[in-house]
Order: C-alpha cells, then sequence, then structure tokens
C-alpha cells in the first residue's frame, strides 16, 4: 500500500502548490486514512513537499505505525494544538487547510497554535482525488460489493412471510459480518407494504406480508470501502400499479447506465433515468438524485443529480439508483454500484434485477 | 414526545439571547434531532422565540411530518440556500450558528444566502443541553444498555474457542439487532490475546485461543441513544501479571464510579481512577480518559478526562473505562455505562465485573 499511499500524497501537491502554500493539514478521517493508511478514530496528517507527519493520540501508539507509512506523532489533548509546533519547526509560512471540513472551531484552534503562519482555505482537494479509484480501490469496492450481494442472498434463504422488517434487516448485518465485513456501510433499510414509500425508512417491528413490496437497501464496508444496493421484491401478488412502476424503475435505472461514459455529465446521467420516468408520468415521484459516487465514504462526489456538471471519467465507482414512491400505495427503488470504464461502465453489483416474487 | 422537543427548543432560548441573536441554525444531525424529533439524514432546525422550522429534502417529506412536531419544510439542494429566504420573511437581523459544528463552506452558504442578517457564532450550546438527561431520555438510555448487555450474554453462549473474533463480532451485532437496537452505536470490538493492547483494535480473522485475554467493547443504538460496555475475558489460563491487571483495573474502574456524585469535577474522577493504577505502577499504562458522556451521540461532553473542569450534575449519563495496555502482553478493560444520581451514581451496566475465565 506504500506506493500508493505516497502516490496519492504526490498528486495533492499540485493543490497546495496552487494554494500558494507550504503544507497541507487534514482531520477529517476519510481523507487522512485516504493519505496515511491510518484506520483510527483520531488523527491528522500534515503534509509538505518533503514530509508526511501523521497525529493520533495514545491510543494508537502502537496501530498507527503498523499501518501507515507516515512518520507518527502522539498528542494529548487536541491534535491541531499539537501541530503548531511543527508548524514552527517546518518553517510553513503558509498552510492550506479545508474549507470543507474545518469547523470554526477547529480554525480558532489552529489560529491559536500556529501564530505566524497565514491559513489559507481550499475547497475539496483530497474529495477531487478521491473521485477517481486506483485498480488497487477498484478491486476493493468490487469485493465489497460481492460480499454485499452474497449477504443478501443468504438472508432470503431466511425470509419467511410474517419476519418483521427488523429481523431481516438483522439476518442482513449478520450475513454480511460472517462473509468478513468490518460492518454495514451505512443502517439497512428493510421497508415494506406502505412504508416503501419512504425513501430512507427505519426498519420496524411491522412483520412482511403477502401481497405486499418489500425494499431492502443495503451496503457493506470491506476494508472501508462501501457498497451501495437496493432491491425491490413482491412477497406474493402485487397490484398492477406496482409492477408497472416496477418496470418503470428498471428501464430508467437501465437508461441512466446506459448513458455512463467518460465526458458525459452527471446532470445528463441524471436526466436519463428522470426522462424514462417522465414517460410514465411519474417523474413527479422521483424525489431525490439518481446517485451518488462512494469509496471510503458512502456518499462522496461526485453527486449524479441535476445540477452537477461533473464530468464522468474512468476509475470513478457511483450507484444509479431511481426510484418512484407513491404515498399510500408503496415505492420501488433500483439501485447498483457501477465502475465508470474507459468505453462505458461496469455494473458491480451481480444481484439480478428482474422482479422477483418472494 | 412534543412536549419535551418544545421544552429543550425554550431550554435554548437563553443562548440565543445571550448572544443577541433573533434566531438559530444548526445542521448537525444529533442536534436538529434532539430539538426537532426527526431522525433523518438530511435536515436543518431554524428556531426563533416563536417558531420552530425543520427544513430537509424530498426523500423526507413524509417523514418528517410524522417524526417533527416542527413545521417542515421541503428544500432541493443545500438546506443552509433555502433557509435564506426564511430569514428574510422572518426579518432575523441577527443569526446564531454553532461554532464547533459549521464548516467554513456551510458558513460561505450561508453568508451568500442571508444576506443582511448578521451571523454569530455560539459554541456547544446545545451539546451542553444535552449533557443533561430527561427522565425519558434515561430510560432510553437505560433499555440500551440492558440490551446491550443481553446481546453479549447470548453472543457470549455461541463462543467457542477458535472461533474468530470477526466471528464473535458478527454474533454480538446480530443478537443486538435481534433484540430491537437499531444498529451498533459504533463498530464491535473484539479482541484476542496481544492484540488486546490495542485500545480500539479491529476484529480480525485470528482465531480467539485458549490462554488468552478477550477483549470486547460494544455499544447498541436504541430508539438513537447509545449504550456502551467492555468487558475483558479470560479463555481458560492467564499468567499472573494479566490477573494482576485485571484486579488493577477493576480496583480503578470503582474507585472512580465512588467519587461519582453532583458537584464533583470529571478530572476527579478521572484521578480517582488514575491513582489507583498509580499504586499498582501501571499509571503509564492508562493512555486514554477515563470515560465520556454518551447520548444520541457515542462520543458527548463531558469527557471524564484530566482537564475536564465540567461538575457532574444528576442526570448525566458518561461511561467509567481505565484499562492498561502492555503491548506484546495485552490489554484490559473493564467500561460502564452510569447515571449520575442525586446523592452518587446508578451503574446502569448490569453485567458482573469479575474476572470470567470462558
Amino acid at each position: 500500500m506504500s506506493p500508493e499511499l505516497e502516490a496519492r500524497r504526490t498528486r495533492l501537491l499540485p493543490a497546495i502548490k496552487e494554494a500558494r502554500a507550504g503544507a497541507f493539514v487534514t482531520t477529517a478521517l476519510p481523507n487522512v486514512r485516504y493519505l496515511t493508511g491510518f484506520t483510527g478514530s483520531n488523527g491528522a496528517a500534515l503534509l509538505t513537499p518533503d514530509r508526511a507527519i501523521l497525529f493520533t493520540d495514545p491510543r494508537y501508539q502502537t496501530q498507527a505505525p503498523q499501518e501507515s507509512d507516515c512518520e507518527v506523532k502522539i498528542i494529548r489533548g487536541p491534535l491541531l494544538a499539537g501541530i503548531g509546533k511543527w508548524l514552527k519547526r517546518l518553517a510553513v509560512k503558509t498552510l492550506a487547510f479545508e474549507h470543507n471540513r474545518v469547523t470554526f472551531e477547529e480554525f480558532a484552534q489552529l489560529r491559536e497554535q500556529a501564530k505566524g503562519t497565514r491559513l489559507k482555505p481550499i475547497i475539496g482537494a483530497v474529495e477531487t482525488l478521491r473521485m477517481v479509484k486506483s485498480d488497487d480501490e477498484l478491486a476493493t469496492i468490487r469485493a465489497s460489493v460481492q460480499l454485499n450481494s452474497a449477504a443478501l442472498e443468504l438472508a432470503l434463504r431466511q425470509f419467511t412471510p410474517a419476519m418483521s422488517e427488523l429481523d431481516l434487516a438483522a439476518e442482513i448485518d449478520y450475513r454480511m459480518r460472517l462473509l468478513g465485513a468490518d460492518g454495514v456501510a451505512f443502517a439497512t433499510i428493510v421497508a415494506s407494504g406502505a412504508r416503501t414509500a419512504l425513501p430512507h425508512a427505519h426498519p420496524s417491528g411491522h412483520p412482511i406480508s403477502a401481497n405486499e413490496l418489500l425494499l431492502i437497501d443495503m451496503g457493506a464496508s470491506v476494508s472501508g470501502y462501501a457498497s451501495d444496493m437496493t432491491r425491490t421484491y413482491a412477497v406474493g401478488k402485487i397490484d398492477s400499479k406496482s409492477r408497472q412502476m416496477y418496470r418503470a424503475v428498471l428501464e430508467s435505472q437501465l437508461a441512466a447506465l446506459n448513458t455512463i461514459k467518460p465526458g458525459v455529465t452527471c446532470a445528463a446521467v441524471d436526466r436519463a433515468s428522470r426522462n424514462v420516468l417522465k414517460s410514465y408520468g411519474m417523474d413527479k415521484l422521483f424525489i431525490h438524485s439518481t446517485g451518488h459516487g462512494l469509496g471510503l465514504e458512502i456518499h462522496e462526489r461526485p453527486r449524479v443529480g441535476r445540477k452537477d456538471m461533473t464530468r464522468l471519467e474512468a476509475g470513478m465507482a457511483i450507484t444509479i439508483e431511481p426510484g418512484v414512491y407513491q404515498e399510500g400505495l408503496g415505492g420501488i427503488r433500483i439501485e447498483d454500484t457501477v465502475a465508470v470504464t474507459a468505453s462505458g461502465c461496469e455494473v458491480l453489483t451481480p444481484t439480478g434485477k428482474e422482479l422477483v416474487i418472494l
């Protein structure tokens, strides 16, 4: 991993230089992990063209040097306070910090500790790098996606009608863990019947009953990388309106997938899925974006939404997840995790998308 | 819940007034939940002495009014952008925002949208309120703690030597879920053998072997409220040094518990546990704080550490979790969740603390 970590830090240098700064600091954990390899719950990375220093607290004094190729400094108390001394030692005149991550409070700590150093905000520099995944990262995302699909399959074998949403969610999370996931990438959604119309329903004690829809949105975290998949099932018979919604959403999802290739904007992909739903008169029922990037975080840039003009690049990992939600009746969402390739995209999610009757 | 939500908002008014502001805004989800009841993943609360408005996106258009007693406004795009219009409509001259939560980026959005409104940072106003729990909150924390202990007991019944750390962690998380938890409050720690010396070890494929220590740190989330417990076990025989460490940590934990009562500082509680370990010559092996507040977040104020001069108050919920870590040999930590009472404290965690041999 070390050569890759070093390459990432090297790729960040132009952004630091462009900000006319001599060093860069981050305390955002996914960015710290990306740049240093450290997976703990409290860390800061200070980078200059010549040095990479990881700050953490004594709880991680053994773990940090095992995980990271950076120099490790152990600090008691707020990490940003400990960094001040190093800014002096390294004679940093201008320090770039993350406009989109640093709170006012952290900024005040930094200003207090870094007297004599100019502080310069830069926006999303690491997040921009993180949008395009390396081969190693894509392999990890693929492993996460495959584990996620395998967990769903195993959990559904335990499904019996009248099982509660909570019990099915428990079964799903358990299978992920047994297959080797670090944990869930986000709280598993299991919703049935009219509750499927809530795009982000918490699982409840509600029994999953015959002749109802069942929506499952789940993602694993594997070696820190997220997967994300949604499937909607029919438990027994469902009405023709629900079937029509399913067809529309599936067509919409496939249309979005078909537009993906390097150079296309996220907005164009979003438009493709939205247009299909419009042709079914269902666009008003599609109340969220078509998808989002994912990686070390479950939601990363880009956002596959109406207004995101980011152009897709080979190596990006995104979700495609149109859905329609009719209050009182129910909702349908179909979501895959996909990788943008040189010529189009590869759907990483192996789980089928035709309507399955449980 | 509504009268309690309203009471919380009323208790926040003096802080807004003290900041000479006419309104307060938060986008920090635990604070939004605390003040409005809304549990979704994207929300902002705007409070004035007369009105309480919850902003969220269309995914939550059905859920938000079900959960919250506030006026609900659905916004497409960044919530802070949508709030600008309301600041004008409500003629807010000065808006208090959270110094400790708002990033530079959010501040810039707010400044852009709230032209003509002065922005005033206030620090930790909601977090201060949240330190002292209501009876309802304590009942929920108690339920979370009890569920957590029950899950541990059920999981340990499945334990057999040579089971991997990951499989035991999977079992623990599964039991929590089956008992009705929303999920884990943090990534479950299961470490065995020399890995127990890593205070925050990720569970690995390492088989939990005879004649080794086994450390489990776990917490459930129940109706949004966290529990937190650590137990260390002997798998078969352990050496006398490990036994001595166990005795020292247990004595240290009991000493800290004995100092807890209203008016005592967190620093004094921390000192009590540290002094016991010092008498065993083990204080240098105790490389973290004695504990922390918990509630809607797993780490809340106060911090039960050397420097926190917060005085305990009846109704606070905190953890007490001294530990010692000897690289190469292993680590011991014992942690309970406790509630501060009028005369002392109540240990909420029902799980025993004498050394158990598995």
